[in-house]
């Protein structure tokens, strides 16, 4: 399958029924009756309302359809992902998490929980990767195993609500896109100076239960910002992180005498994203001997 | 060697010559000749001057005779230290730091700098090793290599004045000690709440090049703070720590419904203690959504 | 009346009935028969308790007892206090807030405020005058003339108890005093150069509906804190209040080069309190770019 | 004389001699000589490089012409001013700052001033009264009164470029503008509940000698910001300000329970602008129990 090029939602709604159908192909998978019934409600005015009258049609079919919808997903992790027989979309969006090169025991885990889960409700663990590092993603599966049957298949739509979506604003371009990507960013503010701290060294680290990966590092500008945001144009995967600043290095090369050791060098803060799609701004504002961070916007 | 009962201040100026020295062996290591000579300057106000008048004796002799006092002194971690061979003090001394069970990688650097050090001054390298971690150690052995000889022995002077101050204080009670201790505490105010936060646990560890180590852990009482200072009647040994508080166990204990992963959960504050005989007060001032600190008092 | 010296609660709890009534004469006011019933539970184990138990005297009473205790009492800056016709202790304790010194307009205020409520209730308006500053008494005054007359009633006699209870720890030593003092203390932090900040003037004002009085001002010494506490020793006055810290000149006398004018110059915090016997720690930790407070403890 | 509409710098710079003198007619005053000298030097790339090259020819002229360029600046409030004898633009500038309608003893001081720096400098006394509040006016008044006279003149003709590049920004449009606009801005973020705070009232004071005056109120959006700077499109004016966030009412419409009186009400920042072209962005960082204020950017 190769990737079409974006359409423009103007051009999607002058689109007759089969060619809609065909410019909608792989955004649910296996369910081209899901486009086929939105087609009814076309034109759409925005992304949004086309992205709620897909699922409209998923939420207003039986509970017997609904499951064999959610069925037709692919395992997480699953034997079928090693084995590249699964429909393109999952297989890219689950390698972003590394879920395609597991390690066996990690394979082996995969295998427990799915099995486990499909024991429990009869169709296989679906869930949006690309909202979550891979330890929340574990903790979700976890969480959602106790969960009452009902419950589960309203959750494993609304996840492929937000897979879809995600998807969708890759394919269609227009107004009122729905909102899918989330932002997060810092800003160094040193109050010894009394002015933006340009030249400190940042980096995110996404924290897991087995350590921690660097996933970018960036050196503040003159406006003691990091010129483009630190996580932008994508979900924010719900998880753990540490934002450390290199503030010892910065102060001795503004010439302050500091002491070996300094009381500050490098300022580790770590913090929790739960709201993928939300705006986490985490800046420091520091001296020699104090600093301060808070979640703001 | 026993470690002899503590004299009081009075006892000890009303002691003659012989009893003098006798009082003060060990202090000074293999230097009888230095409480001889304070003698004539008994009786002592206080106790720091008590110090200040052996450590004279010392700074007041020639250049020759300070360096045969500084070679008096064992190599740090070096052979004799692993065989017994050195003065029961310095072995407890070096022992606070493990130097007594150096890996062979470790011992073999130690090995390699003592011999650097001698082949340069001619003396041992003589340090207070009760006010540095080992990694703070280290690298004020290296630093002290690249120093002028004379600077050097006086640096090695002032250490042993450190050393010999603390050997002091454990020895002879009265007023005016010298300064040999610092002391690091922490409190805990809950900003949401507008009160001290009880029940919050909070660990300090050690930072070092190859990891970190859990020194102390405590939970806050009702006033925020811990019940005893983190450390206290002993001199902070300058080097890196980290002070981490649970402040998401906290709130939700408090009843406060934070998401998942809540933007708190563990505060990790990192800081460098460079005076050891230095008050340093870390409080955390903390929301579930910001948190400050600074070297306090 | 003369003040009694204070006895101590043994030598109390060794007297006599009548001996035990004298001692405690004047705390309730025209009430004797307090003390007298109170006697029957005597020896007391602390001050507290003995409070308690005179206080348990007044509640167990039947309503028109209760009432006519109350109704004992002096009107508020009424024409007696004018005149000097009320009991010694409530004249001062009313001189204490300028009650005995109104202006013609606030005195016709009170006089409309006591004539009312009289009217509403059948006896005079109490409230411990001592725990509120003028602002917080006239609101007070309006918020219970809205009241039922059995809450009212409660309320009359919970400000009893505030008012005996403060009387009580002038008369009687002891142990287990009942908490009638707050504390007011401040701290100033130097962020900028990472220790307490010594020098800083701080001036303390009560705000009120017509302006701000000084009540007090200190220097801070070199531990950043006044040497007394700003208010102690007392209930604090509900109330609102400034605390205004001179940072501009503390940080121009320690040579920092400020522009002109200074980004910080004379910081206010203006704070309420509600809490006359609690402990109200109001801290600045401050450079010359920022500041921040909170309520410490 | 009516104020031209804005020129482009192409219009500008395509001029012949007579039409660019006349195109920047009153931007000099009393010195069609500036523009009738600079023009030699057109075309002009930016706006600046246009006022740069304006001012570089009132620099080149021997002491005398510049002396005499200023002397043919008005007396500041002086009786011209108040008899409608001087030039426009000086009248409407001064006007911004009442100096058109001060109170007789006001009037006093400033020819008492104005008199004082005649018999001084020889040339009345300009300063670019756009850039000041009337307090940090007179205190510029006082301190130049006391420089050397060849400081003093530098100290003019910097003044007047200051007051020509801000006459020049509103006649000609283009590249290149000289920063003669400065900027104040709030944010309030509430990490009780960890997100902005949206309706909070806010106040902004200029703080004067004799008292405080309202100059902007307004109320912060969903983001926690006033929908525009506090100032912008304008110097700021060197002085003394408070800002007054009115947080108590915020947070009970919130649903806190706060007591009474709060904790904190009002509150007030005071802060000191000294760079007028400078960007000013103070925010507030608050709980109920807690604030904190920086220069931020």
């Amino acid at each position: 399958m190769t990737v079409p090029e974006p359409l423009s939602l103007d051009a999607l709604n002058a689109l007759d029924r089969d060619g809609f159908i065909a410019a909608l192909d792989g955004i649910f998978e296996h369910a081209p009756w899901v486009a086929e019934a939105a087609f009814a409600h076309a034109p759409f005015d925005t992304v949004s309302a086309l992205h709620e009258g897909l699922m409209a049609v998923v939420w207003a079919r039986p509970e017997a359809e609904r499951i064999a919808f959610v069925a037709a997903h692919p395992d997480l992790a699953g034997k079928a992902a090693r084995a590249g027989g699964i429909a393109a979309a999952s297989v890219s969006e689950q390698a972003g998490l590394g879920l395609d090169r597991l390690s066996d025991a990690e394979f082996a885990r995969f295998e427990r929980l799915n099995a486990a889960y499909r024991a429990r409700f009869g169709f296989p663990f679906v869930i949006c990767v690309r909202r979550q590092t891979r330890d929340a993603l574990l903790d979700a599966f976890e969480a959602r195993l106790l969960q009452g049957r009902e419950a589960e298949l309203a959750s494993a739509l609304v996840e492929i609500g937000h897979i879809t979506a995600l998807r969708l604003v890759e394919r269609v371009v227009g107004p009122g896109l729905p909102k899918v990507y989330g932002r997060l960013s810092t800003h160094v503010l040193d109050t010894h100076r009394g002015g933006p701290a340009q030249g400190v060294r940042v980096e995110l680290f996404e924290v897991g239960a087995s350590g921690r990966a660097l996933l970018r590092a960036a050196v503040t500008n003159e406006d003691g910002r990091t010129d483009a945001p630190l996580i932008s144009a994508a979900p924010l995967r719900a998880g753990r992180y540490e934002l450390v600043f290199h503030v010892g290095a910065y102060f001795r090369a503004r010439g302050l005498d500091l002491p070996g050791p300094a009381f500050l060098d490098t300022v580790p803060i770590r913090f929790g994203i739960a709201e993928p799609e939300g705006h986490y701004h985490v800046p420091l504002v520091v001296t020699p001997w104090s600093y301060s961070t808070y979640r703001g916007s």
